[in-house]
Formats: C-alpha cells, structure tokens, sequence
C-alpha cells in the first residue's frame, strides 16, 4: 500500500471530490488549515458518531460532556501547560528562519540555498529557547482590564474541572469516564503532512477514572479498545501498531503513555495516544482551586483521588489514516480505476441513484422515487450529470458502497442492477426489495476487499 | 408560561440534572461560559442533527461544509467585521466599570451605590469609543514575526471564502446552499442571561445563493422554512413571532433582516435572524482577493453574483427555547412535579427501564434484556437507584417520553407497563412487543400536549 499510496494522491483526491480545501484559499491559504467540503463534513460526521457509539452509547460507564474552548486561565496554569507546553525553538542568524531546536536535521538555512543538491547549507543557530504552544487571546474590550486567555490545547482540562459536578450528577463510581469531542488549538511551528498536523483540530478524547492500584490494567484494556475500534471500521490490522513511549518523550502529566501508531504515507506515525495520567490533574487542579476532587464512597467513607486513563484520538488524523488504508488503484477492463474502499459506517454516502438515461421520464420518475424511498433510510446520492461511466467513476472516489442503475429493462420489469463498489460485481434486483437489500448489506458484517 | 417559568428555575434544572454547569466554576467560573454536561450534550446533538436533516439530507440543493475558525485575517478586513463589528462602549469616570453606550438605562456606577433602594446613581460617562467584538490572537511563535488572526465572530464567511470550490464541485447552480454548523466567539461586554448571549457559541448558519432578483422571495420563504421547523419540534406557535429589522438596527452587510423571536422569560428576543445579504461578501471577497467570486452557465454563458439569503440561528439558544417551552410544573396526586414535555426527537432520552425491586434477580435480569434491546434502537437509560417514584421524577426533569417498569406482574406474564411522561398513563404491554411499541409511538405524529 506505502509504494501506491502517496500523500499528493490523497491530498489530490480529497480536493477533487470536496473532501477537503485549503483553507482561505483565495487569500493564498493559511499555513496548515483545511476547510472540509461536503463529503469530508459528512465522513467526519461517521468518525465521531462511531466514536461516540463506543463510547457512550454502547456502554454503561461513560457520559458525555462538552466544555468550552475557552476556560479560565487558572486552569492552564493549574494543568501545567502555561509552563510546561513548550516547543524549544532556535533561530537562525542569517535567514532569520525559526526551527525547533528537536528537529533541527530537517533545518536548512534559508539565506544559504545550497549550490550542490543534496547538501544541506546549516544554519548559524541561538541557544534554543521556550515558547508556549497555546494560542493566546484577551476577554474584555481593554488591554487594562481584560483577562488573559487560552485557547485550549487540549479538550481534557474541561474534564478534570468538571469532574466532581459530573461524578455526582451521574451517581457512577470508579472505574467510570467523561467523553469529549471538541476543537483544541495548538500553535505549531512545523505543522504539515496535510490534515496531519494542523494548527486547529477535532478531537476525540475520554478520561477514565479508575481506582489507582487498577491504573495499569485500564491503560492495557484501552489499548486493546481502541485498537479494536480502529479494526472494526476497516483499517488493516497490518497498518496499525503499538508503541510505548521512552521515558524522555512523556508529556509533563503522564506516567506511561503508548500510541496507537499508523502507517501512513509519512511512515509509522501517532493515530491515537493512550496516557496513564495518574491522579496528576485532579491533584492539581485540587491544590490550586481548593475544591477537593476526589471520590468519596457514601457507603464505605472511602475516599482517594482516582488515576485517570486517557485514550485520546484526533478527528482530522482518523479520517486521514481512513482515507488513507481505503484508497485503491486498479485497471477493470483497460480502464484505470481509483476507489475508497471505505467501511460501509464510515462512506460518506451510502447508495447512489442513477438513472441511465436521464431525460427518459419513465426513467428518471423510477429513479427519483427510489431515491426518495432510500434516503429516508440512509445518506443517498441522485445522479443523473454525465456518462453512466463517469458516474460510477465519481462513486467509486467518494467510497459509495453500492450504485443503483435505472436502465430500459427497469422500465419493462421494475428491477434495477445493484452494483458492489469493492467486487464490481452486479445484480439485478426488484425494485420494490431494493431498500430493504440495501439495509440488509449494510447491516451485514463488512468483509475488507482490501489487499493487506 | 411566563408567569411560570422563570430563568431561574430553568437555570436551576439545567444544572440539576447536568444539562448544563458554569463554566470553570471551581475557579469561580468565567463570566458568561457554559459547560453542557450529559443530557445537554445529548440534545444539543439531536437540535444539530434535527437542524442538519431539515437543510441537507431532505434537500437536494443544500451541501454541507466546515471550515476553519480561525480563517486568514484578510477574510475579516475584506468582509467589514475588522472595521464594522463593533460596540460602541462608554466608561464611568467614577467605578472604571465599562457599559454599552446604547444600553444605558442598564448603566448603574459601581462606586456609589444608591443609599436609596431602587433609585439608580448615574454615571459620569466618557464619550463613547467604538470596540471589536472579535478575540484576537497571534499564529506562530514570535510577536515581531507573527500573524494577527481572529476567530470567526460568525461561520458565514468560511461559507463565502469557499464558494467558488464548492459551487464547482457540488455541481449546482442557483439557488443553492452551503450548511455549516461550528462554533464562533464575540467578545461581548454584556453577556448574561444564561445560554441566551455567551462569549462562545454554536451556530447553524446556512447561505442560500440566489439569482438577485429572486432574493426577496426566497428571503420570505426562508422565515416561513425555519418557522416552520420550530414548530415542528414542538415549540408553541403563540411563543413565536417575526420581527422585520428597523433600518437602524441592521447589520452592516444586510439589506433586510427578519428576527424570528420567541417569548423567553427574558422576554421577546432574536431565536433566529434571517438576512438578505444581498451581494455585500461575495462583491467584497471578489474584490479583496482578486478571485471573481460570481456564477457563471457554462451552458448560456450567464455571468452574475448571487444574492445571499441567511437563516442563523444559534444552537445554545434553540436549547434554551427548547427547555423554556418544554419546561412544566403541575400537581399530581397532591405532589409537585415537574416535566420537560419535549418533543421526542428533542429529548436526550427516548425510554427509561426502571427495575421496580432492583435486587430482584428475576427483575432485573428481564430489565436488564429489556434495555440492551431498545438501546440497540434508540438512546435509553437504564435506572435501578431509588424509589420508583423517585426515578420517575427523574426521568421527567430531563423530558424521557417513555418509562418501562418491570414488576412482579412482568417475571409472572412477561408484561411491561409503559407510562407516558405527559398524560401520565399506564398501560401494560408485552415485553416481547415492547421494543417496536416504541417505536411505533415515537414514529407517530407528535401531538403537544402543552398549555397554550
């Protein structure tokens, strides 16, 4: 898959079909921000809804929340991030160009462009220095008397603050957790890799708080989880893995963390992180807000501050590595083909409609109708604009899973072809069943056509 | 109703119940910030699902987007919001406290407060100055080489920026709309009456592009459409008006706007503001970027700019309709009770199993069956703490339109009795039909059962 699949391939096909834009584009783009079109809007829907699934709604010991972006500043201070969210940065004295001082084999100096391709000019680097990788703002309309604030880093925090009016609404003891979905902003100085690394992403995170001395089992079981999770909606078991993180490169609250690691386009890189945070947050934000957070058993009196693990996933990221192990290349009759072989739950548009000949009434009456019928029940797509090939063409980039073809014969016997978009394979089916032969594939247990 | 509910009380059950708690409250909160807890989340879900069927998947000519919020800052210096969005804001010379220069009669001087209850020491004002409401904030690292950006006060231009991309690729000529749901921040002095005006919110903007001379009929059509769909949802008509905009009050891009406004405890206020934009931001972003933002038939060779017609409405403040309108108190049995009758499709629960004895094994174990099989169908709850009349109680504060209670009768005839959270009967049902009972109910055409 690494040898077809490049990022150029899926940046060019996300813009084609209105997956995703670059942002403000006709203002010459905005570094790493991505507007998502109507497809990649309706994909991203099936992300966080599956996300939401398993995590909410399938299970008993969870509940959602939705805290706000921008929170009071202590927190920021309390969580550690005012001091400790920081990527070190060197200049550069002759191009005046800032690398992190972490990456710094992929510095090359601006003001120097190498003679010889190949070799890289270095750089005449400062001593690195910290800077905050939190988007700062002001609430109140003066510099004097306004507040400082953050845009959050993070969807977490407002977890932890909210912690003990969600613990008593919810009459839930430990092991329980609090899912979040939510914007979190990070100012990066080296974003990239397209909806990689972005300046402004979803994310999709869960903290579970659990009695201490069962910390660890909760981290292994969410990892299998999560792992499940992203096997369940398709992606190759073989693409996936987990690795645990060195003890230098764990962030300023955790205890152990390992990722979720996927191998996409840019090589093996972080899907998903699942962090063993220890009672670090709610210890923090206890001492600094003077409100204990902490769980107290009304029956038994005990009370102790419970470890919180914390898998956390990005939207953007999840769709990217979609996109990515679903993407397909072939040649079907001396014509090349590019398909998303997307989970069936995760296709942005379930069944598409097309009457063959589109200024044919009879036709295009039974094709508007079995649309209607069918979108009742699932995202449909009537398409009627151009060649019946291109057509299919279009569906097969968009991942739709079946297209539906009124022809002639449809007219004569009201059936209609049923076309796989994986095995390409037809069907003629009545028309009257065909909702129903639709529901029923759907619901079935999706078989990957993927090549590992 | 307004006699009967109050903000207060609505307040008070919002964060009774976790729909919604201060934001940041163990900091001391955060002025006017809102943190929606399990049952808010969850409706807020199903207003924004309700909102983006009614505009995407039951229309043809409406496509999805979500773009950035944080846009490039020369989209606000071209749409008017850097030099027009503004408050003309006064200062006390006395309290230095900082008030709206057309909200005055709310101006009271914090340092010399009357001696005499209920009169209102006036301030010693500055002359007005004009403020942004848009936060500020800095992308990149360093304040010499930084870039001054803003998040969106609105979604609607992230709609404009994209037009050309997305008018290309949905394949779609006028009238057509782009639906984008997502948050957006103002900077308001004066926010306050809980959900209703808050420094951070969601927003359901649509912008409809029309020929310009069909503006004003579409423009009508639209305050009819989204009427239409509060109604439908249960909100009562007489708790509904539109308010054609003075000529004053207008926004700087708008032509004509109406305000559909519902009767808050606050009283009469903006639910939802329906612009004719007219030109005003495809003209501006044409002319800022260079880019010709306009329609053209590649059949006819018909070159125009379509007017715009806006319905924005927010969905913080759709919630708290939904909530004041649903909001009851009566006296049943000589006992108070209190009953959000939301519509079914509004309420964060569909149907609640209540064990009547929960240590009953043979109870629970059929209660337990009952909800794994209606939560496959529909958000349910499972409740087994309490006293019955309790949990029902419960159930009733955040709006559950169906209660199943498993009894002795049911381990004797596999019966259930289903109760009806607005008429209070009871019926008993065979548990084994009780999962498309369900259904079926909720299916059916919803009846108010709300005093007018």
């Amino acid at each position: 898959m690494p040898d077809v699949v490049t990022m150029d391939k899926i940046v060019s096909l996300a813009r084609r079909r209105g997956f995703v834009f670059p942002s403000s584009e006709i203002y010459g783009g905005l570094g790493s921000s991505y507007d998502y079109g109507h497809y990649g809007v309706l994909m991203k829907e099936n992300v966080k809804a599956r996300w939401l699934e398993a995590m909410v709604r399938e299970r008993d010991d969870i509940v959602a929340l939705d805290s706000s972006i921008i929170l009071h500043p202590s927190v920021w201070r309390a969580s550690g991030h005012v001091a400790g969210f920081t990527d070190p940065l060197v200049d550069c004295r002759h191009c005046k160009l800032r690398f992190r001082a972490d990456q710094l084999e992929e510095a090359q100096c601006g003001a120097r462009p190498s003679k010889h391709p190949g070799e890289t000019e270095l750089c005449d680097l400062t001593e690195p220095r910290q800077f905050n990788l939190m988007f700062q703002t002001r609430i109140g309309a003066l510099e004097e008397t306004g507040l400082d604030a953050y845009l959050r880093p993070e969807t977490a925090q407002g977890i932890f603050v909210n912690f003990k009016n969600v613990a008593q609404i919810a009459r839930r003891k430990p092991p329980f957790g609090i899912a979040q979905l939510g914007k979190a902003f990070r100012n990066e100085i080296t974003p990239g890799n397209f909806i990689f690394r972005t300046l402004e992403f979803e994310m999709m995170e869960m903290e579970y708080f659990v009695p201490p001395e069962s910390a660890e089992h909760w981290h292994r079981y969410w990892i299998d989880e999560r792992l499940a999770w992203y096997r369940r909606f398709g992606i190759r078991e073989s693409h996936l893995r987990v690795r645990a993180h060195e003890s230098d490169e764990l962030s300023h609250y955790s205890s152990a963390t390992s990722d979720i690691e996927y191998l996409f386009p840019i090589g093996w890189s972080e899907l998903e992180g699942i962090a063993n945070r220890g009672d670090y947050d709610l210890t923090a934000h206890s001492e600094a807000s003077g409100t204990r957070l902490e769980w107290v058993d009304s029956a038994t009196g005990e009370r102790y501050v419970p470890y919180v693990v914390e898998p956390a996933a990005g939207v953007n990221r999840s769709l990217l590595a979609f996109l990515v192990d679903s993407y397909d290349e072939e040649v079907v009759a001396e014509r090349p083909r590019t398909v998303l072989r997307l989970h069936p739950e995760i296709a942005p548009v379930k069944a598409a409609i097309l009457p063959l000949v589109p200024r044919d009434a009879e036709m295009s009456t039974r094709a508007r109708n079995l649309y209607e019928e069918l979108r009742r029940a699932m995202v449909a797509e009537y398409d009627d604009s151009g060649q019946i090939g291109r057509r299919y063409r279009r569906q097969d980039e968009i991942g739709t899973p079946f297209a539906l073809t009124v022809d002639e014969q449809t007219v004569e016997d009201e059936t209609v072809t049923i076309r796989d978009r994986d095995s390409l394979a037809q069907e003629r089916i009545p028309i009257a069943g065909a909702r129903s032969f639709v529901l029923d594939r759907l619901a079935q247990e999706w078989k990957t056509s993927k090549a590992d």
